[in-house]
């Protein structure tokens, strides 16, 4: 606002630049940001808060090859360390300081992917101060980075049609509360009769109704599938998974004072109220949304809890859904009261479940995961019941970068019956 | 889940706490999510990410009478100060270590608000490590605390009916893209039948369609004033007014190569073309929301660049707003072109409002404004044209805390003709 009378000649360049030589307008832009970024902190002292923080820093830096530079100016540090979620050298980097007080780390290659980060400065962990783009995990705030060339193009926003994401909330008669939920409608939703199939998809202990949008790229993974044509349009519905909990943390009326926490830190978890009164949610979706209300147009799918609750939610409630996902289920039975009703003669119920049908039983999990041995009690169990499975064992453990690869694989496989 | 084994019988003892001392089970709550993060952090090893990151530490910590303590473990820092958009110190302080390398400082009793905070650790800007409610302001992320027992009250989840807030996209075919945009509706939207007044809500340079769910708390403002009666029930459209843009950034399909700058450094900025097209947004919210399609419920209103959006949107469209609220209004017309067709003519396009009716045309600023004096040139306009007005003057400048206070004066008093 108070620097427009600086900049008016300058973006009046710009703008005759884009139209004949788009990539230096590109680059002039981002040296005007810049520019205009320290102008305005230095102008502008009652605008609230303006620009980037470190001047002419750029952090991350991801190269053609997908090695990546990350930066930091601190320069009375005596140590900077970064700690990622990739697999080259365990994600963890020393960094190292030049004239200037920035330091710096370059990565190997890395697989395209989305990635989380943090720099540990003298042992404070911190976020990239430069880089505005944030996921919440858990209790812990990461700074966020994609590689493209491969699955991160499918983590990343394209030019395409892009569906609606809404925070919504249903009543629990169940669990005698207002609950929230997240609900993606695929492009063309709203001004389409048609209805829709439905995805529900669950996150893992410690996740709430935000997780799978943000850490699990969810609208753009469906996004990029459909404008692909491999997948089906598709609702996604992505409810709260705690029982105690109407929301994600600061989204209930606790605000502040509930920090997120591991689920099995919190009341009702593995109770089996959750999965029992399940059919509450899809009464509500099928209710408020147009979808195709029947078996056949009907997925569950979860990781690690969100597995545990998918496979309990779809053994309980034979006959609807037909598509049925583990994405590194949290399915160690020893931990779990297998004489609640919920948990209970599972043998009686899975072998009702396929009398009903599934046209989909799908599970993964990557080799190192420590719920490996447990995916493979659990197999066994199907086996001996002559219940028809899809088994994916990938590499890696219990981590995001699985999780939307796997749902990359499941989604296009889902309501083709 | 690998920890339920150890916490199986905890959890068990906190259930029957819970029937019985509700408030100290809410203190063994505390102290066993601290004790398990702990414990999770060092078990859980295939776990992506769990807990907290600093065990026992407390922060933000509201007292009683509004003073907020913030503590950050930092055994090895020179120096660590905090900075804050509270009024008292000017929003700063310089923290002091205790023996354990833990640095503390508390604030006055501050007014009930909503605060954004950082620190900075031996000059690195860091968010605060133990808070995990986070708000992106323009470029920089801060840490979020809320001190009740006034307007803060207002900006905290209340136990009451929700709203749902959606992310769409409309087609723009002045601006040639599809564009996002962020709806309230109202508590009981979805099941009713009724049609519902609206309220056009724009964000102000460096802002997007995120900016006043977010730092401006609209969810939480609308809920509570609607639960109170105080407040028709609405919808609240919240555009993304910066028109070479389709998105926040990292939400269009430049990913992460859109930093979020200031509005006046992109192209298009006061060219008149987001103005002179605001029809097609209305359209498509009469199109696809239950509207009452009517000048008698709809409103415009803004801060700062929304301000200006506003003014000149009502102008250019007699007949389509009976409410107009600018908020600390970025008019200063001598860093604009003038004879833009959108903003030339302005004494004919008022004269023409006023004599189609306005109902409410309110303007608030706040006395240190660096803005205060266009906005009594304003004044001076409207008084020679006896345009009517109500005008407001709050204490302090261009801050979030006087436009969530001035939606909280605002949005009461309309659609009550």
């Amino acid at each position: 606002m108070l620097n427009e009378m600086k900049t008016s000649l300058i973006n009046h360049r710009v703008f005759k630049l884009e139209i004949n030589f788009p990539a230096l307008q590109k680059f002039m832009n981002r040296a005007l940001a810049i520019l205009l970024a320290t102008m305005i902190g230095v102008g502008a002292r009652a605008q609230q808060n303006t620009g980037f923080k470190q001047g002419s820093i750029i952090s991350p830096q991801v190269s053609e090859g997908n090695s990546v530079t990350f930066r930091l100016k601190a320069p009375l540090a005596g140590s900077v360390t970064i700690k990622g979620d990739w697999e080259a050298d365990g994600g963890k980097g020393s960094m190292t300081k030049d004239a200037n007080g920035v330091w710096s780390f370059t990565t190997r290659n890395l697989p395209s992917d989305m990635y989380l980060y943090t720099f540990t400065v003298d042992s404070v962990q911190v976020l990239d101060p430069v880089n505005p783009f944030v996921c919440r995990d858990v209790g812990n705030l990461f700074s966020v980075l994609i590689t493209n060339n491969g699955k991160g193009d499918y983590y990343s926003v394209k030019d395409v049609p892009h569906g609606s994401v809404a925070r919504s909330w249903y009543r629990s008669s169940a669990l005698k509360t207002s609950r929230r939920l997240t609900v993606y409608t695929p492009p063309g939703y709203e001004e389409s009769k048609t209805r829709y199939p439905v995805l529900y998809l669950l996150h893992g202990s410690g996740g709430d109704e935000e997780a799978w949008t943000t850490l699990g790229a969810v609208p753009r993974i469906m996004d990029n599938l459909i404008a692909e044509g491999k997948a089906e349009p598709m609702i996604v519905v992505m409810p709260n998974g705690n029982p105690s909990k109407q929301a994600a943390p600061g989204e209930t009326h606790e605000n502040l004072a509930y920090r997120p926490v591991m689920s099995n830190t919190l009341p009702g978890y593995k109770e089996g109220s959750y999965e029992m009164s399940f059919r509450e949610i899809v009464d509500f979706v099928d209710t408020r949304y147009r979808t195709k209300a029947e078996k056949s147009k009907r997925a569950v799918a979860g990781l690690s809890m969100g597995g545990f609750h998918s496979l309990f939610i779809s053994a309980n409630h034979p006959g609807l859904f037909d598509y049925v996902g583990l994405f590194s289920p949290g399915i160690n039975f020893k931990t779990v009261n297998m004489t609640n009703a919920a948990y209970n003669n599972l043998e009686e119920k899975l072998a009702l479940q396929m009398k009903k049908g599934v046209a989909l039983y799908w599970m993964a999990i990557g080799k190192t995961d420590a719920l490996y041995e447990p995916m493979q009690e659990y197999k066994k169990r199907l086996d001996n019941l002559h219940f028809p499975y899809k088994y994916i064992e990938s590499t890696r453990g219990h981590i995001w970068s699985n999780w939307r690869s796997y749902l990359l694989e499941f989604s296009p496989l889902l309501f083709k019956k």
